[in-house]
């Protein structure tokens, strides 16, 4: 049987899920794809600790390059994430004329473009699967099964972390400090959880999507990206009123010559299946000509369900090389040279529905002067709503408006900010809904 | 650019979808595959017909043969669905070298053995996407993504006439029957809709997916099927009072040596997310060790949704043929030689939760009665529910139980039927709730 040497470059938790399964699902894995993977070596600047898998002596190491540049090995797992030391490994190794596949979302959004070029020159196979999305194979629904589809829009719930905060506010009623500190405590949030809690984690993987969907060129930078950070429970029992959840989507649709895509804390009604989407579990729904809507759901982090779409893009790759092939399937979805620069629309640009929050002073005519203004920049309000409770002599107005562009909304909230009616900068939380297109 | 010569056998629904997207998405494929679909030739015994699609009159035959013997076609597209000349249809073309893609579910499930040996046999490949699930990737996902996984079971909404009904009795509470009319008004159930609404449609796709989950031949005989046409708006109703809502699931589960593989309405808790697939949607949930959890949901139907399927899978051949190889993917998931005929449970010797619904006759000691006999029949009640309204002398009784082994409930009831404490046969659905495990 035709056996393919596969080396992993860093034994974290990702690294250590794949091993575990080359190992532990060995003969499946023979069954299935006709060919062995073999585990050959794996390198980590740490290889004392103990993951609670057997590994032989000689296949540990530290030195990184000894596996890039081992003749025998075919395949390098790119594990160790970041923009350290990965992009520089991989580059080595692509050069070498192995194949690659990596989880690294954050080198991919800031360098894909680069990497993905060289692999394609090099005739080798650069296998991401699990940079977005964990366990879902979106990335193979996108290049593979949505082939005869024009994509039109992606929104997604990308960021277990987020998920797992929005999740729980809702459910406990507990300010967003407290609930982070609950899930650093349980593991499902980083010491720094800034890259997951300000929503760069979910752009990194918005980027790549962006990229293969319509087909474009990665483009991180130009991605509009608010965090969660700032959402109170006040808001989300609002926003259950209204018949919304609030989750933090990545959001891009094809508009033509230019795409959206932006990332921020939104407004879902409860009959939009990613609205029942809780806890630490993610989700994508893509609209597309032919199949309408299409979602995938499951873990999109997590020891093993990354490790299975690794092993995944590994069997991929054993497969187009029993077959003598590589770039079977275009490394962006699209053949190279039809890979356009599509620019992103800026925020400002956007039309959309949005809730607003304003504390009012509690006095006559405060509403009238609000909605004034509102009507001033074109913003026709939808509904509005008062709670009766008076907190330091203001109470909350909420407004939901209909389509309004962004840049007048934020236009008429500095307006109404410098004015005396409302206390404190007014909340803004933009509103995807589909059932109302006015 | 290299080009491969589709033929397409049966110009109805589907057919037609996939000639439309072949000819308006001529550019989008060839961007994305790097090669020509090329739509040669349409065999269907009616050719005048209009179908709101532009295909010259050479491209139209009445003659299948001369599409299947036609030296210059690359793939044949079987649509024409059924068991009638479709099975032979695809031998021919099989025998003649072509690749295969069909969408045709009932002739896998019954002949799909024989098929798929013939095509590994014949060096071809024979993709069949479209025949589970619609435009939802799930072959790809079980065949590629989740190859390092064991499948531990799968639990589907297969059928969108099905789910359209009783998402329908749901929300109207109206009867089977005239729900079952007004679906076959709207289109959304067949003039004979026997083959959906009594599960039979549902248990050709579980054959499949059972298959290439558990690398077994394909079993359709032993899977058990039982349809929807005896749910009731009253059963639907006190589901929900106890927080289920009743499904066409399609169940299969690995046991180690032998699978469940059952069809059945099934109650399932509302924070399933399949409780949440509604109207003529589709979804398959499936749960395997390394990815815990993975959920696919989209149309199972309809011309376009199925025809994206049918095209992913040309694309797949298309890039395939590029790289001078066939079978890339083994046809059934498994090597060959690795397929196993693992028995299914007969269904008398399943384990599960019951809801039992009982027209109690309204007098003293009934309740006893029947849950002694129950107890006799090692059966332990979870919870009782006595619905108060009385009709003709008898009461609604709603009993669940905890786990217990069908043929166990079948004879507890032939028992109480014999009796004179309940009037009718008494209602039994199962229940799927993975929180209950007693």
């Amino acid at each position: 049987m035709k056996q393919f040497n596969v080396g992993i470059l860093g034994f974290g938790t990702v690294g250590t899920g794949v091993a575990k399964i080359l190992l532990s699902q060995k003969e499946l894995l023979r069954d299935r794809v006709g060919a062995e993977l073999h585990l050959k070596r794996i390198a980590d600047i740490d290889i004392t600790t103990v993951r609670g898998i057997a590994v032989g002596e000689d296949v540990l190491t530290t030195d990184a390059a000894s596996v890039i540049d081992d003749p025998d090995i075919d395949i390098i797992v790119e594990m160790i994430g970041g923009l350290t030391v990965a992009r520089e490994f991989i580059i080595q190794a692509i050069t070498n004329g192995k194949q690659v596949v990596t989880a690294n979302k954050a080198l991919l959004a800031s360098h894909g473009n680069e990497l993905l070029e060289l692999a394609a020159a090099k005739g080798v196979d650069l296998a991401y699967e699990a940079s977005v999305g964990g366990c879902m194979p979106i990335i193979k629904a996108i290049r593979e099964s949505l082939v005869g589809n024009r994509i039109k829009a992606m929104t997604g719930i990308l960021n277990g972390t987020c998920n797992y905060i929005l999740s729980k506010i809702s459910d406990d009623g507990s300010p967003f400090d407290a609930t982070l500190a609950e899930a650093q405590a349980r593991g499902y949030a980083e010491a720094d959880p800034t890259l997951d809690v300000e929503g760069l984690d979910t752009a990194h993987k918005l980027a790549i999507l962006t990229a293969i969907a319509y087909g474009m060129k990665i483009n991180l930078n130009d991605i509009y990206t608010e965090g969660i950070s700032k959402i109170t429970p006040n808001d989300i029992e609002f926003a259950s009123q209204f018949g919304y959840r609030i989750k933090l989507l990545a959001i891009s649709k094809d508009l033509g010559d230019m795409v959206e895509a932006r990332i921020h804390p939104t407004m879902i009604p409860f009959d939009n299946m990613l609205s029942n989407v809780n806890s630490t579990l993610n989700a994508i729904m893509v609209s597309a000509d032919a199949v309408d809507q299409i979602m995938l759901y499951g873990h999109g982090a997590g020891m093993m369900p990354t490790a299975s779409a690794v092993v995944g893009d590994l069997a991929d790759i054993a497969r187009n090389l029993m077959s003598g092939t590589t770039g079977r399937v275009p490394l962006l979805s699209y053949q190279t040279e039809k890979i356009r620069r599509i620019p992103i629309l800026p925020i400002d640009e956007i039309h959309t529905h949005y809730y607003l929050r304003f504390s009012a002073l509690d006095r006559p005519g405060v509403l009238s002067k609000i909605s004034g203004v509102l009507g001033q920049h074109q913003i026709s309000i939808k509904s509005a709503y008062q709670k009766g409770r008076k907190t330091n002599g203001t109470v909350p107005l909420v407004m939901l408006t209909h389509r309004a562009k962004e840049a007048d909304v934020n236009k008429a909230l500095q307006e109404l900010d410098a004015l005396d009616v409302v206390s404190g900068y007014p909340v803004k939380i933009r509103i995807e809904d589909e059932r109302n297109q006015e």
